[in-house]
This record gives structure tokens, sequence and C-alpha cells, in this order.
């Protein structure tokens, strides 16, 4: 395992627990290598010249350090970056392990439910990340680079700007104290629609109604805040395209 | 219940289930006024001159027929409207009982998590509103009309927009030939994340770290669309401000 950060660690755990073993682990950083190694009963190292041979270098650190980490590895390996292409990696044998989900080191996670996108220079390494992946998810997909790339692209649009607008309405709240909390569930309700539902049928509100009245009504609320009125109308104007 | 729609459906579904008695169902529409009357056995007009008097009239139509319901009521009455102040209706005894959450006649929903806002003209009508939804939810909180309004427009950012964002981000994974469906336990993550974190500490991804080399890629991907080129700045602009 190439990094000790939080996917590395929740990677080894999971690999672990379905048997897999892991023979060594690297990174840059004493403590962190130091901390995972513990926790896993596996040696460390943090010289790139000392990294053992094995069946398979994950290399799970930062988007930027794989580039220089990947030159000191001589056996079959792959990133588990979402946007780098796997000709980022240089050798005959190589190929990407991306699971898509956010990770943080102390929660655990349950890597059953995560996809797991997979791609590789050759068949025969393809042949055994998909066992190596079915043997940790339920979802394993096949992408190559320019999909992976979209689907990180959609992630960031679904997700963090997702967030974003739960930011915005937990401040709108705040400003009239409105505890935050009375949204939480419609907007559990809201994600979990779509896991049945494709989002052109669940969409509901003013924008979708043509309910013009209430739209203008919130851009009146709004009129003191420039960032989060032409947040509203933009976003309105898109759904109103849609309908 | 004074409609016969999706809410009033629900509402007269708990409400009987909670041992509350109701009278009588009013709504425009024969079909829909008997369809309701039919599933919980209650008598129904679809004359507004015929509605009985009791203790309290649920007026659970779309905000826009309130006003000419409403004339018709001479005893104690709320509307259900997020978006209606509570001066919408005349007289003495007037509140409001909002349930925050989408309906949908035929998706069984508990009623218990639904947090309900109300609003009164009186101490009296208040204390009967509260035990009324105290009844059949577990979060009632009692806001004005002025934050019931904002509270709404809250609803639209997180919850409408949200939705749209699933949208968009669908349409680009069909583009590729990506299925939707590997984003569904991301998207899923995010919005359970808030339920215990606030949006400000929960928010990941290329904007918050300020990783400007993928949000140029992802600008570039995005080229060929303006609408959602301009959606991508614009949102990211905007969580790079809350860094």
């Amino acid at each position: 395992m190439i990094g000790a950060g939080n996917l590395a660690t929740h990677l080894c755990r999971t690999l672990k627990d379905s048997g897999h073993e892991i023979i060594q682990v690297y990174s840059r950083t004493e403590k962190s290598a130091y901390e995972l190694s513990n926790r896993i009963n596996v040696p460390y190292t943090t010289d790139l010249e000392s990294i053992i041979s094995s069946d398979l270098a994950i290399i799970a650190v930062n988007d930027d350090c794989i580039h220089n980490i990947e030159k000191h590895i001589d056996f079959p390996k792959v990133h588990t970056s979402g946007t780098k292409p796997m000709s980022i990696l240089n050798g005959e044998e190589i190929g990407v392990f991306y699971p898509l989900q956010t990770f943080n080191k102390n929660i655990e996670i349950k890597f059953n439910s995560i996809p797991i996108c997979i791609e590789a220079s050759n068949t025969e390494l393809m042949q055994s990340l998909t066992v190596l992946a079915q043997s940790i998810s339920s979802k394993v997909v096949k992408l190559n680079s320019d999909q992976r790339q979209r689907l990180h692209l959609a992630a960031v649009i679904s997700c963090n700007f997702s967030n974003l607008l739960y930011q915005l309405s937990e401040e709108i709240c705040q400003e009239e104290d409105i505890p935050f909390d009375i949204l939480q569930p419609l907007i559990f309700e809201t994600a979990k629609k779509i896991q049945k539902t494709s989002p052109s049928m669940a969409q509901t509100g003013p924008a979708k109604r043509g309910d013009s009245e209430t739209i203008e009504k919130h851009i009146k609320l709004l009129e003191s805040n420039i960032e989060k009125e032409k947040i509203y109308k933009l976003l309105t104007e898109s759904i109103k395209k849609r309908k």
C-alpha cells in the first residue's frame, strides 16, 4: 500500500478483512506510516528505494504525488485517482482502482456498497483487478480514463455543489433564527428519492410548477445578497428549461 | 379537511390513525372528493356552502385557491402553505399548519419524522395546534410568516436545486454511457453527512481544496455546454469564497 491517508487506511482494513495480504506500507511521513502499519500489523517504510516488490502496488496518495512515486515502482501498479488518466503511470502493467466515495480516517465505512471503477492496460491485470474489487465491493464498473474523469465531474456537481446549497440554505435559516435541522428530513428524502426515480421525474417546487409569484418573492428575499440571488436565478432558469 | 390532494390524503390518514375525528372532506373535484372520502370513510361535499362547522378546518389546497375557499369558512381554520402568510386568512381564529415535506399520494410516508411548522392568531389556537401537531410529529416548530417564507426559500435551494444538480450530473453521465447509479451512494452519503455535521464542515472536492488543475479540466469538459459551464463556475467560486 503506497500512502497512509484516509483512502489507504480504509482500503488496508477492508482488504485485510477480505483475506488479502498486505506486505508493506509506504508513506512519506513517518508518523502516518507508523500509525497505519501499527493498525494493520504490517511493516512500513518511508524510503521510496525500499519498496518491496509484490503482486500489486496500490498508489493511494494525493493526485500530485502520484508521478514522483510511481517512477520507483517497477511491478504491477494502480492509482486510485478519479481525475488522473491511467497513462500517468509508466510500465507494462498499469491500471486504476478508483472507489467513488469520500473517506474520513475515523469514520467506519462499509466498502461493500461503494462502487469501484477499474481500468487496466491488459486483460490479465483487468482480470486480477476485477477479482480484487469484487472481493470488497458489490458494484464494480469498468471505465476508461475519459469516462472516469467525466464521472468525477458529475460527482463534483451532484455532491460538492449540493453540499454548497445545503450551506447556503443553512445561512438563510440562520439569518432569521430558524433551526437548520428542520430541513434535514427533506434534504435526506430528496437524495433518497433519486435512488428509485430519475432526477428529471423527481423534480418539484416553484420553478418546476412555473409558479412565478413565489419565484419573485424569493428573489426579493435575496435582494441584499448578490451571490445567492445570482445562483437562485441561474438554477431556477435551468429547471424551467427542463420542464 | 378542505382539499383532497397529496397532502390532504396523507394528513387525513395520519390524523385518523392518531385518533382524531375527521367529519367531512371538501374538494372542488367530485372524483378526488369521492376517492378520499371513500378511503377514510367520511362524508364529502363539493359545495363550498355545505361545509360543516367543526373545531378546525385544515385548508390543504393549492396556494392560489386558499383565498377563494377560506371566505366560506367561519370557524377556526389553518392553511398548509409554506409561502402564503397567515394573514391571507380572514377571521379571529386563524393559523398555519405547514408540514415540511413533499408528498406523493401513493407513497406511504411516516409523518412522525416530518417537521410541522405552526403559527396562530391567538394563544388558545396555538395551544390546540401544538397538541394536534405533536400527536402526529415529533418535530413541531413555531414559526411566524416571515420565517416560514424564508424556510421555504431555503428548502427550494437545498432540495429543488440539489435535485437539479443530480439531473445535470445524470446528463453528463449519459453523454459517455456511464451508468448514473454509480453516483447514487455518494449522493446519498452527502445528504446523510449533514444530518450530523454542518455543511460548512462537510465540504470536500477540488474547489474546497483549491485544486485549480482539476477545476480547469472540468471547465474544459463543459466547454460545449454554456449553461453547465456557467453553473460550474458560479458554484465553484461560491465554495472558494467560503474556504
